[in-house]
C-alpha cells in the first residue's frame, strides 16, 4: 500500500518539455508523476510559442525563471543551477523525440518519453549506448503496463499457474477513425503524416502498447519470425496504415497475434490481452481495468479482482484504495512513473540489480519497440510476408 | 411467427443414417426436423450395430421393418415403398459422408449433410453434378447460420447500415481438447485421425462454421487470397492443427481474419463473427446468441435483442417466443432445418428462385467449405504462405 | 444425458385445452411435452371457435375426430376409448383454470396447468383434495424452475456451499407494459382484468414465478409474515398493480425480497434469483440462462457453465448438448415436462416418494402460489402493511 | 476540459484533520483536493498521536510548525497568520464529525467533512444555522456523485428523456463484512460501534451514498413516507444492522427502494443507481463507471462512455482523458473537489446562486443524510413500519 507515503527518499527534481495547455498526454504525465510526490515538477519547456507555454507553468506553480522557451535552453539553464532538475518527461511529437531525449541524456538527465523513442533501431540504439554510458534511466510510458492486475498476471504466469505457454493475443483496436478525420481536426493530422510518426500509424502508436504488455509477460520469449499485413481503408493515409495483422512466431512453438486498428467502427479503445497456456488462460482488457479473467480448463471461469487478498503481493504493492473501487488509466500510470523514480534513485547509486526488479518499461523496451516496428513494415511492404526477426 | 403452424404443405417423410443412442448431433437432427412438424421421421439406419439401431428407431417410434442395418439397405427397401422416404440426414462420422451422400442423391433423395461433406473439392464438385442433375437438395448443418439474429445482421448488412464493408473477424476457439483427451476417450479420438477427419481437425471442424456465417453476411465477396498458419500444440496430433490462424484478402480491399482453436484453453465454444464497416460494425457471439452488438462509430453501443419488433422481418419470421426469453441451439437448428423442407418442396416443383430466396447452405456452401480448407491446407503446408484462391 | 432416449416406458396419452393457432404459450407446451417422446399429442379442445380449433389440431396431426369443440366433450369422449387419454395440459386465459382443472381431475386426467392454478385459496384446496383423493399428478408449469442450473442451485444449497442462508431475492421485472399497451391490443388487455387474472396482475403473472424458483431452492424456508407494496403506474389499470414490492420474513431469521414489474422501461424480462449464504452466493438470471455465478466471499466470482463436468450429476441428467452450446426457455420447459411423465407414471403405480424426489411444480406449489399472491394482495390493499402468513 | 487548467484564480490554503498514515480515507481527500491545483495542503492535524501526526505531515511537505498536535491548536494557530488556512478537511472517526465541524466553522473555516455530519438532525441543524451565518462551506464526500456519468444521468432526466419518472432504485451492498472480520480487525471494529458510527451501521455508511446520488438525479422529489426492515445477520452486531431494505414513497407516486448491505456475500461494492421513467431507464453501476446503461422501451439498449462527444456538456466539464481510457473513484473525487473549490471562491463573494448552480453534497446534502437515517432507524426499531417524512 503506498497511499500518500513517499517511495524515494526524495522527491525527484523534474522538469517536463512539451504537454502544455489543452495536451491530455501532458496532463496525464504530470498526474502520474506529482501523484505520491515522487516527483516535484520545478521547471519546463512546455510549448513551442514560449509565451504560452510561460503563462501555462506559472498556473502550475512554476517559478517564471524556470519555464524556459525550448527544451535547450532548459537542459542549459538546470544545468547551472545547484538546484537543477534530475529528470525529465518529454511529450512532444514523436519525430521530435529523438533529439530531445538525446540532448536530455547529454545533459546527464534521466528521462521519461512517450513512445516511440525514435524511428530506427539505428537511433534507438545510439540512445541505449548513451543511457548506459551516462547511467541514467529512459522510461517508456507504456502507461497499462503499471496496472496492478498486469503485475498480477506476470506473476501467475512465471509460477506456472497457466502451464506451458502457447499463445499470446494482442489488441489495440479502436474505432475513432473511422473516417478522414484528421482532414478536418488538425491535432490528429500529424498522427497519420510519416513526418511527424515515421513509417507507420497504428503499428506504432498503439500495436506496442499491448506488444509491450506480453513483453512484460512474457519477458523470456524472443520473436523467430513475424508476418505484418497492413491497410490503409482511408485510402488518403497510405502508406500509413490504419489497421494491421501481425502473426508471430515466438521460440519454443509459442504462437503471437496482434491486431492493431483505427477503424474498428463503434469500439473504444479495444486494447486486450490474453495469454493461453497448456492448463489456463488469462485476459485483461483495458476498458474494464478492474477485472483480470482466469479460465482454468475444466474449472469455472473465475474473475479476479484489483485489491484483493488473494492477488499477489507484487499485484497488491500499488494499493491506492480497498478491492471494488474502480481504479483506471491514471493509476496505472502513476504506478509506471512511482518505479521510474526508484529506478532513477537506483541508478544514481549505480544499483542496476534494484532496476532490473522493478519490471519497468526501460530503454531496452524502447528499443525493441522501434525494432518490432520496423520488422512489422518491412513485412508488410514486402506483401505481408515473414521476415526473421533479429 | 411460425409458433406450430406447419411451414410446408405436407411434411416430409424422412429418414436418419447414423445420429443412434448417445449420439449428440443426432438428437439435434431430430429436434430440429421434428419441432414444427416439417419432417416426419420414417425410417433410419441409425448404427452400424443394426440390432442396437433398431432398438433405437423403434424407441423413436420408428416401425421396426424400417428399421435398416445400413444405408444402402434404407435407400433401396424405401425406394420400393410407395411410401416411402423422400429426404435422409446423414450424421455418420466424417469420413463417410462422401459416399452416404452421393448414395443418397442417386437414390433420389433430397439429403442434409453434417460438415464436412467430404474431404476434397474433386468429391465435392461430384455431389454438385449430382444434385444438380437430380434436382435434390443437399442441406449442410451450419446449424448457427439459422439463428434469426444471424438473419438480422444479414439484412442490416444488405441495407447498408454498417457502410462499405472493411473487414469480417470469425471465430471458433474452444479450450476442450487443451489436453491429448483422445487418448482416453474414444468417443473424441476420430476427431484428430485423418482416416476420418481428413487433412485437418479445427480447420474443418470449427473454422467452416464461422465461415459459413461470414458467407451469409457477405453473399457477394470472393477471397482473392489466403495465408494459414496451423499448430498442433498437443503433438501428437500432428499433422492435424489444433490451433489455426487465417488471414483472407477479398476483392474490393475487405480483410478477413479467423482464428480456429480447440486449446483455448478455459473457452467454452467462443463462436464469435465481427463486421466492420466504414460507418459501424456488429458483432454476434454463439454463447449469449440472443443479443446483438450494433455499433456505430461515434454513437453508444446497442444492444439488439431476438424478438423485439424493431429487428427486420427476415429475422422475425422464425420466432417462436417473445423477446427477452432466451432461445439457443436448438431454435437454430429449427429454423434451418424449416427452410431446408420448404426448399425440399420447392425443388420438388422446379422453383430454383424459391430455394435461392431461402438463403440456406446448400451444396454450394458444402463444396465451398471443402475448397476454403483444402486452401487453408495448401498454405500451411508450404510454411503459412499466401496462396491464390481459385 | 436424455437425448433422444425415451424417460418414460410408454408415452403418455396426451391432450391439450386451449393453445391453439397463434399462442405461444400452447406452443411451448406442444415443443415441451413432445421433445423426447414422453408425450404423445392425441386430442384437444384447442379453441373456443369449434371450427378453428379443429382446423389447428389437424395440422398438428391429431385424429379430427378427437378435435373436440370444447373441455367438456373432451373429457367425456375420450373417457369412452379404451385409448383415450391420460393426462391434459391446459393453456386457456387464467379465469377457466379452475373449472378445467376441477372438470379433468375429476374425469380421472393428469394435469399440467398453466399458473395461476386459480383465484383462491379455497379453490386451490378444493383442487388438492381431488387430486389427493384421485392421485393424479397438477403440475404447474413454472418453466425456468426444470433449468439445469437452477437444480444445479438447489444442490449446491442443500450442500451447504453458501454456508447459512441469509437472504433470497427475487425478481420478475420487464418493461414490455411501460404504456397502456392493452388499450391498442386486446390480446394483452386481459392481463389487466380482474374478471380474467384474479385479484393481482404483476404478482400473480410474474413474481409467482422466480417465487416458485426461490421454493425450489430453500425447499423448508416458511415465510412468517410479509408485506407488499404495489402500485398501478399505468392508472387504467387500478386496483391491478404493475408494479409490486414485497418483503419477507421467513423462519430462521432469512429474509426474502421481490420486485416484480411490467413497467421496467427498456429491461427485458429480468427475472433473477439471488440467494446469499453466511460464506457465498449465487445468483442466476434469466436471460443469460447458461450461468450460474457462484461467488465465494473472498475468492474470485466463478462463473459455472451448463453443461460442464464439474456441475453436480442432477443438474447432469438433463444435459442434451455439450457445453458452451447454449440452451434457453424451451429446454428448461422440456426437462420439467419430462418430469411431470415420470410423475405420473410414477403415480399410475402408487409410488408417491418417487414423485416427491423428482423435485418438481406439483399441487402444493400451486396452492402456494395463489396463496402467496392472496396474502400479498391482502398486505397491500390494507396499506402495505405486514401481515402473518399462513 | 480541465487537464492541468487551475478551476480557481488561486489555490486554496487548506489544511487536513484526521487522515494520518495508512488511512485510505485521507489519501483518497488528498488525492482529490491536490489533483488540480485548486487546494494547497499548508497544515494538518493529521493523527491522534501528534508525533506521528508531525512526521506524516513533513513526508506531505507540510511545513513542520504547521503540522499541530489536534484540531483546536490547528484552527487557533492558523487563525493568527496572515496566510492561514482557509479550509479544512475532516477524515476522522464519525463519532468527532460533529464538534470538528462545528470549531472550523466557528473558526471562519470552509469544511468538507466525511459522512455522516454527526448523528441527529439537531446537531446537523446546528451545523447548517452556524454555516449560514458565516457564510462558509460544508461540503460533504459522496464521492461518486462527482462522476461524470452521474452528471450526465441528471442532465438526461432533467430533460425529459426517460418521461415521467417512476421509480428510483438504490443500492450498495457488499459481502466484505460477511463474518464477524470486526473482531480480528480493529480498523473495522469502529463501524459497528455506536459510540463511534451513531445509530446505524450500512444505513449511514452505505446507504447514504446512493442516496444521495438519487437526490442529486431527482432533486424536486420529496419523501412524504419511509419503512425500513434491518437485520444484524452477524449478531454481535445488534443493534447495528449489517443489512437494511428501505422502501420510500415520494411526492407524486415515485416509489424509491434501497438495499443497502454489507453481508452480500461475494459480492464487490454493488453500488447502483437505477431510475425508471415512463419511457425509459438510467442505470449506473460504479464497479463499471465509464458506462451508463440508457434503456428506452422498445429500442435496443444504449451503453453510453464516458467521454464522448454525444454526452451533455455538464458530463463533458470534467472530461481529463478521451473516451475509452477508464477512469475510477479519484477522478469522481477530484472532480468534487474541484467543484468545493469553486463553491468556496464563490461564497467568498457572497455569490450564493454560483454554489447552487455547481450542484454539490453541501450542507443540506449532510443534513438530509442524518435525517433519513434517523427516519430508517425510527421505523426499523418500531418493527419495520411505515414513518411519516418530515
Amino acid at each position: 500500500m503506498i497511499q500518500g507515503d513517499l517511495r524515494v527518499t526524495v522527491p525527484i527534481r523534474w522538469a517536463m518539455v512539451g504537454g502544455g495547455r489543452g495536451s491530455q498526454i501532458g496532463y496525464s504525465h504530470r498526474c502520474a508523476a506529482l501523484r505520491d510526490n515522487s516527483f516535484q515538477l520545478l521547471a519546463g519547456a512546455f510549448d513551442i510559442d514560449p509565451e504560452r507555454g510561460r503563462d501555462f507553468g506559472e498556473a502550475l506553480r512554476v517559478a517564471p525563471e524556470r519555464c524556459y522557451p525550448d527544451y535547450r535552453t532548459l537542459f542549459a539553464e538546470e544545468a547551472k543551477r545547484p538546484d537543477g532538475i534530475q529528470a525529465v518527461s518529454i511529450a512532444t511529437p514523436n519525430g521530435t523525440h529523438f533529439a530531445i531525449c538525446k540532448a536530455a541524456l547529454e545533459a546527464g538527465l534521466h528521462v521519461v518519453c512517450e513512445k516511440p523513442l525514435c524511428f530506427t533501431v539505428e537511433e534507438a540504439e545510439t540512445l541505449r549506448a548513451l543511457a548506459r554510458e551516462r547511467r541514467r534511466l529512459v522510461g517508456v510510458t507504456y502507461g497499462y503496463a503499471g496496472h496492478q492486475l498486469i503485475r498480477q498476471a506476470r506473476a501467475m504466469i512465471a509460477a506456472g499457474e497457466l502451464g506451458e505457454i502457447r499463445m499470446v493475443h494482442m489488441q489495440f483496436a479502436h474505432g475513432f477513425h473511422s473516417e478522414a478525420v484528421e482532414l478536418a481536426n488538425p491535432s490528429t493530422r500529424w498522427r497519420v503524416d510519416p513526418k511527424h510518426v515515421g513509417p507507420s500509424y497504428v503499428l506504432g502508436d498503439l500495436a506496442t502498447h499491448p506488444y509491450y504488455i506480453a513483453e512484460t509477460l512474457l519477458p523470456d520469449r524472443r520473436i523467430k519470425r513475424l508476418l505484418c499485413s497492413r491497410q490503409s481503408f482511408v485510402e488518403s493515409r497510405a502508406p500509413l496504415e490504419d489497421n494491421a495483422y501481425v502473426l508471430m512466431e515466438y521460440e519454443g512453438g509459442v504462437m503471437g497475434h496482434l491486431w492493431a486498428s483505427a477503424v474498428n467502427a463503434g469500439s473504444m479503445h479495444g486494447q486486450k490481452v490474453r495469454v493461453i497456456g497448456s492448463k489456463a488462460s488469462l485476459e485483461w482488457w483495458d476498458e474494464h481495468p478492474n477485472q483480470l479473467r482466469y479460465e482454468v480448463q475444466g474449472e469455472p471461469v473465475r474473475i479476479l479482482e484489483r485489491g484483493m487478498d488473494y492477488l499477489s503481493p507484487e499485484a497488491r504493492e500499488d494499493d491506492r484504495i480497498g478491492a471494488g473501487h474502480p481504479e483506471g488509466l491514471f493509476e496505472a500510470w502513476a504506478n509506471l512513473y512511482g518505479r521510474f523514480a526508484l529506478a532513477m534513485e537506483a541508478l544514481d547509486r549505480d544499483d542496476t540489480a534494484a532496476v532490473e526488479a522493478l519490471g519497468i518499461p526501460g530503454i531496452e523496451a524502447g528499443v525493441e519497440g522501434v525494432r518490432w516496428v520496423e520488422h512489422c513494415v518491412r513485412s508488410a511492404e514486402a506483401g505481408a510476408v515473414w521476415v526473421d526477426y533479429r
